[in-house]
């Protein structure tokens, strides 16, 4: 194990706006912008206004975003996944009945950021939640695997479209 | 590292409603059942039958079972919580707005059980879930803390009940 942390979340150590000195939030956005080359999200839910402008960062600076998403909570009121492809960021979401319920996020394949919560407003200010991030490839490459596997499985091209006969 | 596992939900993989050989919630199951003297859960949503029934064959067998809940879910129909106070397990929750959004187990004080995935019958058989068992110290350590302080901070005794004046 070369790097861990979990960050336990004090819902009041969050409630500023804009992260100063060190909060569950700053520690989180800092891990996140340490991005060179590569960053995969796999989020049930994403409207945080902070985390979606350090992603939207990330792609400007020439990492490859790519964002997987549940197909009911994309479109919800103060979601970030519309500006996110607005910026040109490739978002492939479920189309299942059940909900694309994982909280992960890969930096540069090799460090996972994993937990309980999602990226919302609601989630970091509120909430009691739990953020592990991990640098151990033990626990970094099956989250990768399932990435690529959803990713895959998320491909436009795959959908089956029903028609009436 | 002395044991890592990722059980990353296949869902298709468990929709057995008693679970036959090696599906994601038998692992987890398994993992449960191996406790001989502690077990912390710290759960948003417990509704799934086959985990309620482990709980409280952990609790008949004389392990000290604890659980936290959110108190918007515990009272929801098909809530397990109800089944395991009635049991005799003591269960203490959150009096906050936001969320008890965790969804981690501790097992003997020594194997955590976290993730994604919050014990329901709709997200152990519809959802895309992980869930890690982790026992490095390093990883267990920080949510046995966060156990412990929650369970003092949800104490019934340390209520504030507000009255008219």
């Amino acid at each position: 194990v070369t790097c861990t942390e979990a960050l336990l979340g004090e819902a009041a150590a969050c409630r500023c706006p804009l992260p100063r000195g060190d909060c569950p939030l700053s520690r989180l956005l800092r891990r996140l912008l340490s991005a060179r080359r590569s960053l995969e999200i796999c989020l049930f839910a994403f409207s945080s206004p902070q985390l979606g402008r350090a992603v939207q960062l990330l792609h400007r600076r020439g990492v490859r975003v790519r964002v997987v998403t549940d197909a009911q909570y994309m479109a919800l009121n103060g979601s970030q996944i519309g500006l996110l492809r607005h910026a040109g960021i490739p978002v492939r979401h479920d189309q299942e009945d059940g909900f694309m319920h994982h909280k992960f996020a890969i930096v540069d394949k090799k460090m996972l950021i994993t937990g309980s919560l999602n990226w919302t407003t609601q989630a970091i200010q509120n909430n009691r939640e739990n953020v592990l991030i991990v640098e151990d490839a033990e626990y970094v490459k099956p989250f990768l695997a399932e990435f690529e596997r959803i990713w895959e499985e998320y491909n436009p091209t795959n959908y089956t479209f029903f028609s009436k006969k």
